[in-house]
Formats: C-alpha cells, sequence, structure tokens
C-alpha cells in the first residue's frame, strides 16, 4: 500500500516513524509547506535511524498527490475549514485520506454543507476519508459506542479524560496555557487560541451512535489552576497560574444532559485516566488507569486505522462505522 | 427488518425480549423443537407484559424459515458441528445468521473445512453470518481488539473475566459445577459436561488481530473451592465444594505465551471485574469494574450486532471485523 505523508510537524512525524515499521506500507512522499523542512529527507527530518530514505519533502502538494497513493495522511490544522481544500486536493488524486483534523472527527453539525461536500467528491472519486485520532477518534467516542455494544438501553453517556501534560511536547503545552495568568488564559480562550478542539464531535458521534436525542451542544473552558510549583522541561507553572484546562462539552436533549465528556488537561495532573460511564440497561463503568497516551495513541490510532480506510466504502466515513483494530506489522498488503 | 429467533431457551427469550423494544425490527416466527415450547404463544414463552404476540413458536424450522427473514438469530448450541445444518438451513433460506454457539466466533482453526463450507455457502446466497455474544464475542476479543487500536506494538495481551455466579440462571450455576465435590467436579470435566465455551476461539481471534504468531492453544479447567458456604437461589456449595470453573486458554508461539485469557466463573465471586492488559508500545490496561453482566450482555450484544451484519459482505464473518455498536430502539430500518 502506497502512502504519502501530508502534514509533517511532531504528529505527522510520529505517524512517519510508525508507517516505516509496517511492512505493507511504503512511503512514497511527504508534504510540508513549512521552508524549513522542505528539501529534506524525511527519514532524516522524523529522526529516524535507518535514515535517509531517500525521500525528499515536498513543499508543493500536486507532483506528490499525483503519485497515485493509496491512502494520504493529512495531519495539518484542526479546523476543518481551513483544510478542506488540502482534503479534496487527496480526494481528487484518487487517494483514500485519514486526517488527525479533530473537526473532521463527525463534521456533519457544525459544517453540513462542506461535509456533503467532502462526501460526494469522495465517493465521485471512489475514495473514502476519515477525521480521526486519540480523542476525537478514540476514547471519548468510539470506546464509548463500542463499550455500548453489551448495553440492553442506555440513557446517557459521560466519559472523563485526564491527561497529565507534563510530558508532552511544548506546543501541546501551550496550547492549554500552562504557565499563564488566569487573566491571560480568559483573554486567550476569548480569543480561540487555547482550547483542545473535539469534544462536540465527539458528543455528536456518541449521540447519534447512542440515539440519544441530543438537540444542543455547550462546551465551557475553565484553568485548572495550579496548586504548587509545576517544573516541566520546557516551563514553570508558579501556584495560582493556569496549569491547563478543564472543559466540559454536554450534548442536551428534552432538558436533560444526555452526553458529559470531560477533559482535564494540565501539568502536574497526578491521576491520569480515562473513563467511562453508561447509565441504562445495565450500568456500565470502564476505566483505563493511567489513560491513553495522546501522541503515541494518536499516531497508532491514525496508522491503524489504514487498513479500515481502504475497505470502507467510498464517502466521508468516521469512526464510528469503520472497524477499528490493531495494523500488525507484518501484515500482508 | 424482518426477524425469526431460533431456539428460546433462556438466552433466545433475553432476545426475543429486547429485539421487541427495537422499532425497526419485526419478529415474524420462532423456532423451538422442545414439545412444551411448539405451539405457544412467544410473547407468553419469554413472559412479555404485552403477550400474547399471535406468534406461535413452531417446532419445524422449514416453514418458518421459508417466511425470508432478513436476519436469523440463532441460539440452539455452543457446539458447532452439532448446529452447523441449522445454519445452513437458514443460509439457503436467504436469512443473514447471528449465532450464539460460542465456537462459531472464530471457527477457522478448530473446523477449517467446515468454515470454508459456511462462508462459501453465505457468499452464494448473498448473506452473512456470526457467531458472536459477551464472551467470546466481546469482553476477550472485540474489546481486546479495540483497546489495540491505540496501540504501536502489541507484544502479549491478557484478559481476565471474573464472574459472580450467584445470581445467574440454574444451567449455568449448574455448567460450571457448583456444588459438586472435587471429584464429581474433574469426572464432569473429563467428561466434556463442564466447560465454558469459547475461549480457544477468543484467543485466535486475538491472536490473528494482532499478528501474534500462536501456534499453540491450549486451554485448562480447574474447579474453583469454596472457602465457605455459599446459597443461591437454586443451589448451595459447602466448604471444599466447587463453587465453579478455573479456566485458563492460553496462545503459545515462539516459546512465548502471547496471548493469555482467564475466566474464574463461581458463584460467591466478590470481585466480578473485566480486566485487559496489552504489553508493547505503549502497555495499556483497561478494566470493567463490576464485569459485565453475561445474560443481559449476550442478548444485548446479538440484537446491537443486527444492523452490522446486515451491513457486512456476505460470507463468515467475525467480531473481529464488524463495527460493533448500539442498536438504538428508535432507530429506522
Amino acid at each position: 500500500m502506497r502512502v504519502v505523508q501530508y502534514g509533517v510537524g511532531p504528529i505527522g512525524a510520529g505517524i512517519v516513524r510508525l508507517m516505516r515499521e509496517k511492512q505493507a506500507l511504503e512511503i512514497i512522499g511527504a508534504i510540508d509547506r513549512d521552508p524549513e523542512k522542505a528539501g529534506r529527507d524525511l527519514g532524516e527530518l522524523v529522526g529516524a535511524p535507518d535514515a535517509p530514505w531517500g525521500i525528499p519533502v515536498s513543499a508543493e502538494a500536486g507532483p506528490v498527490l499525483g503519485r497515485n497513493a493509496d491512502v494520504v495522511i493529512h495531519s495539518t490544522s484542526s479546523i476543518l475549514k481551513d483544510v478542506a481544500g488540502q482534503l479534496l486536493e487527496c480526494i481528487e488524486a484518487g487517494s483514500c485520506v485519514i486526517s488527525t483534523c479533530e473537526e473532521l472527527a463527525y463534521p456533519f453539525r457544525k459544517y453540513p454543507e462542506l461535509s456533503k461536500r467532502l462526501d460526494a467528491e469522495a465517493k465521485e472519486w471512489g475514495v473514502a476519508l476519515v477525521g480521526t485520532g486519540v480523542n476525537p477518534g478514540f476514547v471519548m467516542d468510539k470506546l464509548v459506542l463500542t463499550l455500548a455494544t453489551v448495553s440492553q438501553r442506555v440513557d446517557a453517556a459521560r466519559a472523563l479524560r485526564i491527561v497529565d501534560a507534563s510530558r508532552r511536547r511544548l506546543p501541546l503545552q501551550k496550547k492549554i496555557g500552562a504557565g499563564l495568568s488566569l487573566e491571560e488564559f480568559r483573554e486567550k480562550v476569548a480569543a480561540g487560541v487555547i482550547k483542545h478542539q473535539g469534544l462536540p464531535e465527539s458528543v455528536a458521534m456518541v449521540a447519534d451512535g447512542l440515539g440519544l436525542p441530543v438537540e444542543d451542544i455547550t462546551e465551557s473552558i475553565e484553568p485548572v489552576v495550579a496548586e504548587e510549583r509545576v517544573t516541566t522541561e520546557f516551563l514553570t507553572v508558579e501556584p495560582g497560574q493556569a496549569a491547563g484546562v478543564h472543559q466540559i462539552a454536554r450534548g442536551l436533549g428534552n432538558g436533560k444532559e444526555l452526553v458529559h465528556l470531560e477533559l482535564k488537561m494540565y501539568v502536574g495532573a497526578k491521576e491520569s485516566c480515562d473513563a467511562i460511564e453508561l447509565r441504562g440497561e445495565p450500568d456500565i463503568r470502564l476505566t483505563i488507569p493511567g489513560g491513553t497516551h495522546g501522541d503515541v495513541a494518536t499516531a497508532a490510532v491514525v496508522v491503524n486505522c489504514i487498513p479500515a480506510i481502504l475497505a470502507a466504502p467510498a464517502g466521508l466515513r468516521t469512526a464510528r462505522e469503520l472497524p477499528m483494530c490493531f495494523f500488525p506489522p507484518g501484515a500482508l498488503p
């Protein structure tokens, strides 16, 4: 299977290193518009021990997409409207697409017209595309829906994810506002700079998958306030400063909270975990002690999705409908 | 969607009651060879509050299968060779089949020829069939594989399921040997009477899904010995007697234990739980405190599987490849 990597940031680099381990995959090209990356060898850029690979990173998408990859792995931005052109370019090159764009995970409520267009174009070109990752894409949606397989009735769903950002990359520590004063934090939230994307998309996927009549989806972002000094590789957070985000997305319907997704991502979190709770027949809980590692898991979910997207019917797909599993390194094409 | 229930024992009755709650389903018939059941109204037989339904249980399969159901739910026996004729009859009537037959969950190692035949016949008739349930079908295989979606590398997989059989039905309490002397227990194990079916099938599904080179699958059955008196609705277990089974199935390859599935099902179990552990990159654990309820969950898994089997390509399918989810009661056909 021939693959192209579109976007070679920290997440893209992790994806590329993992793809290299799969015998069934041949990386035939990479795209990144950053002039500091373009022209460099992909293996060297991602720090692979067996570099160089003889695969130059290209600043121009067109020629690389013209090589007819089976799948393009796309990881350039979280905001769907910013990347829709890139996605369409991949589709029109006849390639399936797996994107880490959080808003693509379940785009039907926020972008009804664009969703229809992506679906129609993908069908016309006979390819499938999906937005996925660890969250959205797994912990707060796919895993919730999978757990509901043992439910006879589901009245409401909750998920809680607590992530210790201390050992995560600097862009993530910045994105969650670690080290800011509470005033700065609130300003950046208002400016849309501080936010983990994708919770409303997960709420919608869970609601639709469980048949819960969610009419409104609300979202709140508050700071987690540091109670003691926390020092990471990159920065120091003093007591009283923001240590990270506490986000809650709610799916409301019939005057009730039907879906509740809560994310605490901050430096110094002591109780990292993922937890899911379904109320219904029966009530059931699931926990992943320590939680699912963000960056490692995102690369894993994306690469493990390759066989599923190649086998999927053409069109805009979601994690909800794909049979997600592991992609063994020795699997044949 | 038109459904037929084939086998109206305790599990079949639970399935029927749950199917009745789904707007998209129309139960068009039921089959059970037991002369005490044949001729009775299905709703009355399963204790439905809105009985009678005007659906008589039929002792003869042919006429009921001749009504062209979209799906037949089959729950008559755990042993594939005993039910292969029934499954073929359903397939040849042009119906998809979901069976609780444990050995059908992943039959390729034990029944290679029969698996091929079922697959070929299903393809010829344009229908899909699957064996599923809570175990095999979910806790020790599908959920293990789903968790592996976040894995970059998997070296080994373990699952532990502890079930308190105290409040389960009598046939199950008998099947696990509760109340027998240890000698009687071992005799019945040797005679093949005491055994939870399906662990080797789950080992094989996990091994294949994770790409683990399992060459041999071994299975052991030991009694859980009661340490104190346990009284259930149906029987009393004295200290020193068997309280239930402790089964371990192992997938071995390269001189190592690659898959380890352990089931403790006994009356008086205090720590019911399901637990999964994957070793690799990263190590990850998942727990369901209290565990997944056996009978409730089996009915749920089977009924929730109906949309997936109808959407699946024709042939012999497994839980591994089906996108399992919840089947909302108000979902449209």
